[in-house]
């Protein structure tokens, strides 16, 4: 049995995107339970654009990481050793572990899952809170209408690749915004949408023009930047863009606003800000439909395990960045 | 008698604010009305922010005004002569008539005034289209609620100031951004804004902090730039900005996006375009009430007339652009 547990830890605070440097890893004793406590073997961790929004100083929206703080993280495991009434060793949990191999809990927050109802990793994927913005983002937020023109940019990421397949499964016509034939050919032949634009390698506007002759009512916005700006010039009357994210502006020394933004006046258009975590009490309706969606094969979740465990964290974050990964990004923990 | 028509018509196309030799003042004889005719001496001309989207030619919304052509604009005047069953000599009647001193209509589109009911500048005040744009825009889009923390830049011109006005008649408090101590003073004591903030001598950012420590619910924004980046950092959750305009942004050199508009996401918030023109069928009853709250006192409308003419248009438009007027601006006349 593995006697320690490794963590990795924020040893600096980084601009931008995080350098090995920047983190530490750090080897502690296996926790016990105290009383109404259990310790979960994580399984597999959760690796968010997010986080740089909780590790970079600037960010208004969370209290930062500390520096030598364990490293927050979404992730799910195994009870292993229990003296909770509720949680059993043999349990699958998922929970706000942290990313380390082992983390013990009292229970809050934490919920069991079906390993059969669907596979540990889509928990992170699909089912999780990425697969939960699609579906708030593009049903609520969004207001989609049967027969709409949907855009997503980052539409091979965890978040894309779920708004996009929700448009579908709604009626919607829809059009990712992808990096690479690779992801664009996911998209189109796996995930059924109607139309991939590579921005590597095409012009966005005009292949928008083309995808999209009559403007785009909803664009789901993953990447912020001169992406953004190109669909402004693009949208249908009573177009919505909803701000899911912006993962080319995480990073400060690259915020640039859309100097395209009075196009909205002229579309009568709204550029919509929300966050996840105000739908959490329909967490439980949403993740059932979407379930359902991912058993009846109307819904891909596509999660990019990557190995190495906890000591490889620090390496997979900036992948994110990078735009080398297609689906969630996860880390299995050994 | 006036035998002849003097026109302002565009001699080239000008890139931003256009200058004097970007006009062209031409005589003509002035027009006899054919069957089912009339002609109009113009009393009063508009001299609107807006004009610069239409004589420019990167604007997306509006076909541009062709070189040579007379410049478009909306006044106020009387018939002087009439072949058409409806219109009589001596009505005052209000129309797209042009930057001239008589024209000739079939009275499409244009309607009687009742120069007892408001003074005539006032149908181009508070009773045209930039009281009807702050009607709509704080009304049905911005969607104001008793309570709510109102900030209106631009406070000090035709449109802020009605808007600003709304918002205090529904309960409301408004907070006006304006360029100097005499406009700031006249929102404030003249027209009942609760606060105001002079750009121009104060830190915008400190200054609403102070005057909105709870968040800004709606921003009626006429400025764009700087103080819209300003105003994103200090929004109340479920905040909306409402994009009037952008007299900041008109300039094809000056366009800036709003680099925090993430913002928007952290308060989810909205960012709305809209048209007035879309409101077409509602004018009458907005127009009854913005009437009616004129004549309680409740609602001051101030046109700042300038004299000179049809000749004087040139130097006019670009008053707009360097701040000079409060209210909404006019050229009267002779």
């Amino acid at each position: 049995m593995n006697a320690v547990n490794h963590q990795i830890r924020l040893a600096a605070r980084p601009v931008g995107v995080p350098t090995p440097s920047d983190w530490k890893l750090t080897t502690e004793a296996v926790p016990v339970p105290g009383p109404g406590e259990f310790i979960v073997a994580v399984a597999y961790l959760s690796v968010d654009p997010a986080m740089l929004t909780w590790i970079n100083a600037t960010s208004s929206l969370v209290e930062p990481i500390a520096i030598g703080a364990v490293m927050d993280t979404a992730a799910v495991g195994r009870v292993t050793s229990s003296d909770h009434p509720e949680f059993e060793v043999g349990d699958h949990v998922y929970g706000a572990f942290r990313v380390q191999e082992f983390a013990r809990s009292d229970g809050d927050g934490v919920t069991k899952l079906d390993p059969l109802l669907a596979p540990l990793p889509t928990y992170l994927g699909a089912l999780d809170i990425t697969g939960l913005t699609a579906y708030f983002g593009v049903l609520d937020v969004g207001r989609i209408r049967e027969g709409d023109t949907v855009v997503v940019s980052g539409a091979a990421g965890a978040v894309g690749s779920v708004a996009g397949q929700i448009s579908k499964i709604k009626g919607c016509r829809a059009i990712g915004i992808a990096g690479g034939p690779e992801k664009c050919r996911w998209i189109t032949e796996d995930l059924g949408f109607d139309a991939a634009i590579d921005y590597r390698s095409e012009d966005v506007g005009r292949a928008l023009r083309e995808h999209a002759p009559d403007g785009v009512d909803l664009f789901f916005d993953n990447v912020g930047g001169e992406i953004l700006d190109t669909v402004l010039t693009q949208l249908a009357r009573g177009a919505r863009i909803v701000l899911s994210g912006a993962v080319s502006q995480y990073t400060p020394d690259q915020v640039r606003g859309p100097s395209n933004y009075l196009s909205l006046i002229g579309a009568r258009a709204s550029m919509i800000g929300f966050l996840t975590l105000d739908y959490a009490e329909r967490y439980p309706q949403a993740r059932a439909e979407l379930a359902a969606w991912l058993r009846e094969g109307r819904l891909i979740s596509r999660e990019d395990v990557l190995e190495g465990g906890v000591p490889a964290f620090p390496d997979a974050l900036p992948k994110l960045f990078a735009g080398e990964n297609i689906g969630k990004l996860l880390l299995a923990v050994p």
